[in-house]
């Protein structure tokens, strides 16, 4: 039954987002045993000015262009 | 002093929103005897290309149409 | 597929704990039309020490005894 | 190795989302004496009618305009 | 920066908790291209007396011995 | 109404949380002209076997003793 939780960088697209609940979920099974029916998976996207490091933004931090 | 956080399929409407938010409130009070004025609710969106299930998103299970 | 999570003081007994998971799942299908096996409740205890409001913890605020 | 995590009214400019980042993570150090690159911080912008107390949503107790 | 969270019933060992964590880390590397020093993976026990499904706590549908 | 949750490793003492609490309380209102009767704060414990970075608990990089 278990429930992860992705918080990461906004802008993935939608392969990516595809492949990383696969991975969460078949990772999760090979390390427990679990069935991949018991395993959900949600992502959450944070944008670079909502994430804070060391005291400043990601976005801050890497200006891009 | 609960706070109720309550995940669910991005695309409700308001009213429905609002009943949510009466629900869990009373329900919690009436399991508890909990005071309303005690009781927070915070509703989250997730989008079903970023909720999975069995490795697979809902997005990817359900197609629309 | 909603997931309800809970946040509440500790010291709450087994009944109650069932109480609530009923009646946050029940209000949820009420409000939204969801079948009751979609909902998931999960119940997380907090120690009054560690759930601060206005800057003070409840504990400190609510001496027991 | 501390994550914080801001739920907050949305609307919030990128200014005081700024300062919000710097003022959790230089009090976290403050408290602890822990470094500020060990600190991580995110914040959750949270809409009025997904926030609920007392079973009515914010945005239903406060009326703009 | 990606900031996984497994929560799952309590009482895994400490060994499964490793893999976990190694099968989780890996698994958004490989989905995404971020390096591995970039990934957090917090795991939360939950007890099956606070995880409800369909209105009923774990420990009400799957009673030990 | 910001509601500032922390994860942070198992083990401070309690005036320790305290201080927590109040510099989490009174930062956000300097940033944000809050008043500290709006915000809560909860301290959430991670063990370090539960924290994982770049795919190994922190338990398995800092050996105590």
């Amino acid at each position: 039954m278990p429930m992860i939780r992705v918080e990461m960088f906004k802008g993935r697209d939608r392969d990516t987002r595809r492949a990383i609940i696969k991975e969460m979920t078949d990772g999760f099974c090979r390390a427990t045993g679990a069935k991949p029916e018991s395993v959900q998976v949600i992502l959450i996207d944070v944008d670079k000015e909502d994430w804070g490091y060391a005291g400043v933004a990601h976005a801050d931090r890497q200006p891009e262009g």
